[in-house]
């Protein structure tokens, strides 16, 4: 494993910024997006570091599973230990020895999660910290200068998150100030070589204010498309269901992110409708409570069942979890409470996803997106190995 | 980093057991401990896994220390995941992904520090579990018999941790029935081609009870010996003044180990006093707290003079923490109660621990131990580096 060497942090961009869509099968997509600080192969995902760190793992380890690019929140850096300090000590991906692009959120979800803690007005959103109850303010511009001081290869539009289920009503007019936000969000951003701005597409399961939000945020040519307000509820039919409409209406030549998705099945069901990014604490946050992500479904290592099991716990994987040490140790580990259970139940599960973009990536290549769909439902279905 | 590949875990013995003294510097001894699977450069330190998990360390990353042996606790593994499923499992090491010898202690100490859920009698111990209150059974016979089936390539045997302070009637008592399981652990015990047990040599600060334990355990030539009974409370000073006049009744032609020792200042103070093996959780048990280990003392990371600094914990180290982030980073990891801080800082202070042993082995090839031992306590009282 290659470490990120302090000395070795990366000062000249490498690219300016661009994507560029090499194959298409069906609506599935293989593209690369070039960043100032390296190129992503898509479809990608991007592992969770919350507050500047993939949470159990190193860099390094990050690195090893494939990974091109992680996301940190804005919402949580900016509390602690804020934009200034970061800014200091030469962006997230200095402090934090993360070589690679990044892409930050803009702390709009997170605020709108704090329910009564935050009170929105057409400038922005103030609301109080989580962690100490202390006021703060968001806006687009007050995003987009703390991204820009997080030092983001990507930065997010500023946007509201429209609750689901909400009326056509409800959600044009939450659209609609996203939409205003996403012109303040752009003008408020600092063009830099290889550095990017994504716009977030909103308008809940509707498809008329979905056309109406693509139309708008195309006007403010951003370097990319989010799709924001979907994997709050509705279930993966209706998501599905609104990105079978959505990302038709969405241009060809610019990556497309789907927030916040998803379980595996998501992912594949999404790429197999033109989604070409995402991000989703599932797989660390699950490592860490002893849920494994395999080839044939989900296992909860806790599981009783599993404490005389020498067998890896899956064998298409060669993670550290798996190439290293039987399920036995994993269960041992996990009702132990040991540290090193969910460092590698966590290195496991970003490594499965890796892998799982990268299959999927390849089948694209070969024009085989729907054979590999195919067989991934029916190894997800076959549940975990057969009991000793 | 070399990974231990499953694979490859060793089955042919490499060594029969065995003790070379190599150099010698005042009392500070530098020596060879051979064994089944691998040989060990004295002094050393063993970093402690209790339950077969040095915790939030991965094996690879505890053997790029330099660590070269480990220390499980038979108590916690007689418990869970139970000693006859370790041996199913092919032995603590294989099971953990540990390719190097490992040290086991008999269970006594734990057992002992009990209190009220132990009674002791002549034959052993009777308990209960500190996880379920169940009750167990610990004896010389039973103790030797679980470290075989977790496959120690150190057995210790089993003894009576005499409390400090002991009036020198009671810990005359204590001694002689550990010097009785002494015998009893020794018949007990299955010679194995490179494969060794030790005995602990027990009476509190008694110089004359020492002399009789010491006596006592030459009779049944271990392959090593333990001073047990300090680093009880009895304080530095008394336990290097019983070192003072325990190490030189004991043979020069086995290991001596120190058990359950202890800061820095302790193992070159017991080094120079003739100490060649150690164990402690210290170093990862501060780790996870957030207090580091450095040349220049101690250091708790927690401290707010941090949250802005960039330099490096100890500049003198070579770990990751030390390398590849600041101080800054590693204080907002444990401000955010991130798992990453407490592997990067139990990496460090094993790491530390592992260079101050490679230093004091130099020092004694080179004859220079004393102004080793100058220089070490000259640089830990110079305190942390300057504020900024």
């Amino acid at each position: 494993m290659t470490l990120f060497e302090r000395d070795a942090f990366p000062t000249v961009p490498e690219n300016d910024f661009g994507f560029t869509l090499k194959a298409t099968d069906g609506m599935a997509r293989r593209g690369e997006v070039k960043t100032a600080w390296g190129t992503i192969q898509t479809p990608v995902f991007m592992p969770v570091g919350t507050a500047a760190s993939v949470k159990a793992m190193m860099p390094q380890s990050v690195a090893s599973t494939g990974a091109e690019i992680i996301l940190s929140n804005t919402y949580h850096l900016m509390l602690r230990p804020g934009p200034d300090r970061v800014e200091r000590l030469g962006g997230v991906r200095k402090m934090m020895g993360w070589h690679k692009p990044l892409l930050t959120d803009s702390g709009g979800f997170q605020v709108m999660s704090l329910g009564a803690l935050r009170k929105i007005d057409e400038d922005g959103v103030t609301f109080k910290s989580h962690l100490d109850g202390s006021a703060h303010r968001l806006s687009p511009e007050i995003s987009t200068d703390i991204q820009h001081k997080l030092d983001a290869t990507i930065t997010m539009a500023f946007d509201e998150c429209t609750p689901y289920p909400a009326t056509h009503e409800v959600a044009a007019e939450s659209m609609r100030l996203s939409m205003r936000w996403a012109k303040r969000s752009r003008d408020a951003f600092v063009a830099r070589k290889g550095y990017g701005q994504f716009g977030i597409v909103q308008g809940s399961v509707f498809e008329d204010l979905r056309a109406e939000s693509v139309e708008k945020l195309r006007e403010l040519d951003f370097e990319g498309y989010a799709i924001g307000g979907l994997a709050v509820g509705e279930g993966q039919e209706a998501m599905f269901d609104t990105l079978d409409f959505t990302t038709p209406m969405m241009v060809d030549e610019k990556p497309r992110y789907l927030m916040g998705v998803g379980k595996p099945s998501d992912l594949v069901g999404a790429v197999a409708r033109g989604v070409d990014m995402f991000d989703c604490v599932l797989p660390t946050r699950s490592g860490r409570t002893g849920q494994a992500f395999t080839h044939r479904g989900t296992v909860n290592i806790k599981n009783a069942r599993h404490k005389d099991d020498d067998r890896p716990l899956d064998e298409a994987c060669s993670c550290p979890a798996c190439s290293l040490y039987g399920r036995a140790y994993l269960h041992h580990l996990f009702k132990a409470d040991e540290v090193q259970g969910l460092m590698l139940l966590t290195w496991h599960n970003l490594q499965y996803y890796q892998d799982l973009m990268a299959g999927m990536r390849s089948a694209i290549e070969q024009g085989s997106f729907a054979s590999f769909q195919a067989q991934f439902e029916a190894q997800q279905a076959m549940g975990d190995i057969d009991p000793l």
